[in-house]
């Protein structure tokens, strides 16, 4: 998550901007930015409360990279210097030994001026934040890590799908992913009013796509779905409530339920996520239009087990591949009010 | 609505109370606190976003005292003065000739310290608030105004389930009509988590009873369905997200949401809902929760006047009578986001 939404600088007077990463450096096959994959060698920086970080560890789970690229989790709750280490022993991360992901920009670059965000990806010899473009990041996971993916890793982003994938994500980021939080930051009546009308609209557009199929793209699992997840997953949760997108719940629309329970089923997908970290974060940061910080005690999270007969449609999760293991011991989410993972 | 939580100083930094109505003459058949029941004599100061208010919007409709009792319908956004007439031509209500309801207490008591409130009963002839008493003015509808209801009225407090209707309400004030501002207004998150806790703890009662009979107390509508249906009515539109008490939405409990049909969709009840006035008073006044005072564009109300299949429990709507006709011209309420009134 950038730090342009993270706190409450970002609770502004003008329309709400997402910031563009800044450090969009790849690491690659090849090496060519200067960053070849290597096992061990980097470290992946989240907030299990934020979409766009979660959007890394659905990926890294079901690729089987998590042997091959380490992982931090960071407080869901930032303080004025951003995403830190408190959830850790002496709060400092046990590999990197910094406080503060921000550390790592600094190392990377003096004095960077702008927000600091996760997810975030670091060079642990060095100690330098290597990219923060979460656009990028799961993209690169899928295609140039292919040599450290476990034996029947899925094809996340499929080279004969890509225009269609790329479609499709654009216009879920624009109306859904990223318009949430138009709709939740907006200041003014009108212009929440687009963006809340922008996410059901999108939504409305996917509902029959998504009776007729499985999955977004294909008859796979691919980078499209994780995207549309992330978001879905947090949407009864916080984005219902707390950014105003009530039209309706995704629990009252049955394709849509149905859709993100079965991703929520799927090893690799609901393992990754922390409904706790989740509310906190949102209820707890944004002070501009929560000012309580109250955390409310819905919705009743039962129902994310609950059968969503999607089998029956067309579609093969993992295509010739197969699922993912369960999550590393050190890495299981703790059961707070959602159920332990399957 | 009282004062205390019709304003930003409801929201202060204790835990929410609610303020005892302070004028509590009751006007009566006999006239013994000196304002006998007379047609037209009174009028009836609401605003429709208000749950207290309305119940007596109700009881009015139901009873036939439309005629009887005038009304002033107060607009839902107060300024700093509190409850106002902006709605009517020139800002000034027709027949008191005030601007603020205020006014009508000035005339009674110089100086009262306490809270401008709806429902209030002023004495046309002299300009002076009678009464305040929300709990009260509901009751003395139902009996004291007896010589001036319509043909066919109900009895809505019968005497013979007077223990039964007490004891009821009793519980719903304390965990639903008034828990749910506890939990809106609560500044610390224990507080919030008890009254939310009993708001559903409450619903969750109810709901075997109300799966067994149509309505909560003998067959017939009482007092006890219309303060109950006040809240409910306006239980997924505010006080699931505004006011977090969000486990479910009324939408997703099958009993209740069809106990609230019935009532919307029965002659006296949704007639007098304005979903518009409800969400912009909550949405625009409480600042201290809402600062961006945007006003939400959900939830969907087309589910409103769908079909609930009450009529198949046990129940006579309104006894040996009969249904009150339509709302007089001028009281319609304009079609807002909601159906027309039946």
């Amino acid at each position: 998550m950038t730090g342009s939404d993270g706190g409450n600088s970002a609770y502004g007077n003008r329309t709400f901007q997402r910031s563009k990463a800044h450090f969009t450096d790849r690491i690659t096959a090849d090496g060519r930015d200067g960053w070849p994959v290597e096992p061990g060698r980097y470290r992946l920086v989240v907030s299990r409360a934020c979409p766009w970080a979660s959007r890394a560890l659905v990926s890294r789970r079901l690729l089987g990279l998590e042997g091959a690229l380490s992982l931090a989790v960071a407080d869901p709750i930032q303080d004025d210097r951003s995403w830190r280490f408190t959830l850790d022993p002496d709060g400092r991360d046990p590999v990197l030994g910094i406080r503060y992901l921000s550390e790592a920009y600094d190392r990377r670059e003096t004095d960077y001026p702008g927000g600091v965000s996760v997810p975030a990806i670091v060079d642990v010899p060095s100690g330098k934040l290597v990219t923060n473009d979460y656009q990028q990041i799961t993209l690169d996971l899928a295609t140039e890590w292919r040599a450290l993916h476990r034996d029947g890793a899925p094809d996340l982003y499929p080279m004969a799908l890509r225009d269609e994938i790329d479609a499709v994500m654009a216009d879920v980021y624009e109306d859904v992913n990223n318009g949430v939080y138009r709709a939740g930051f907006a200041t003014e009546q009108a212009e929440y009013e687009a963006a809340c009308s922008a996410v059901f609209r999108r939504l409305e557009l996917l509902t029959p796509r998504l009776a007729r199929q499985r999955y977004l793209v294909g008859d796979t699992l691919t980078e499209a779905d994780i995207r549309l997840f992330t978001t879905l997953v947090r949407f009864d949760a916080v984005y219902h409530g707390h950014f105003k997108c009530n039209r309706w719940k995704l629990a009252e629309n049955e394709v849509l339920w149905g859709y993100v329970r079965d991703l929520y089923q799927t090893p690799g997908f609901g393992d990754t996520v922390d409904f706790d970290h989740i509310k906190r974060h949102y209820y707890q940061v944004h002070t501009g239009i929560n000012p309580t910080r109250i955390v409310p005690l819905g919705p009743d999270l039962s129902g994310w087990l609950t059968a969503h007969h999607r089998e029956e449609l067309v579609g093969r999760p993992f295509g010739d591949g197969t699922p993912p293991g369960p999550p590393p011991p050190d890495e299981q989410v703790a059961a707070q009010g959602r159920p332990a993972p399957a």
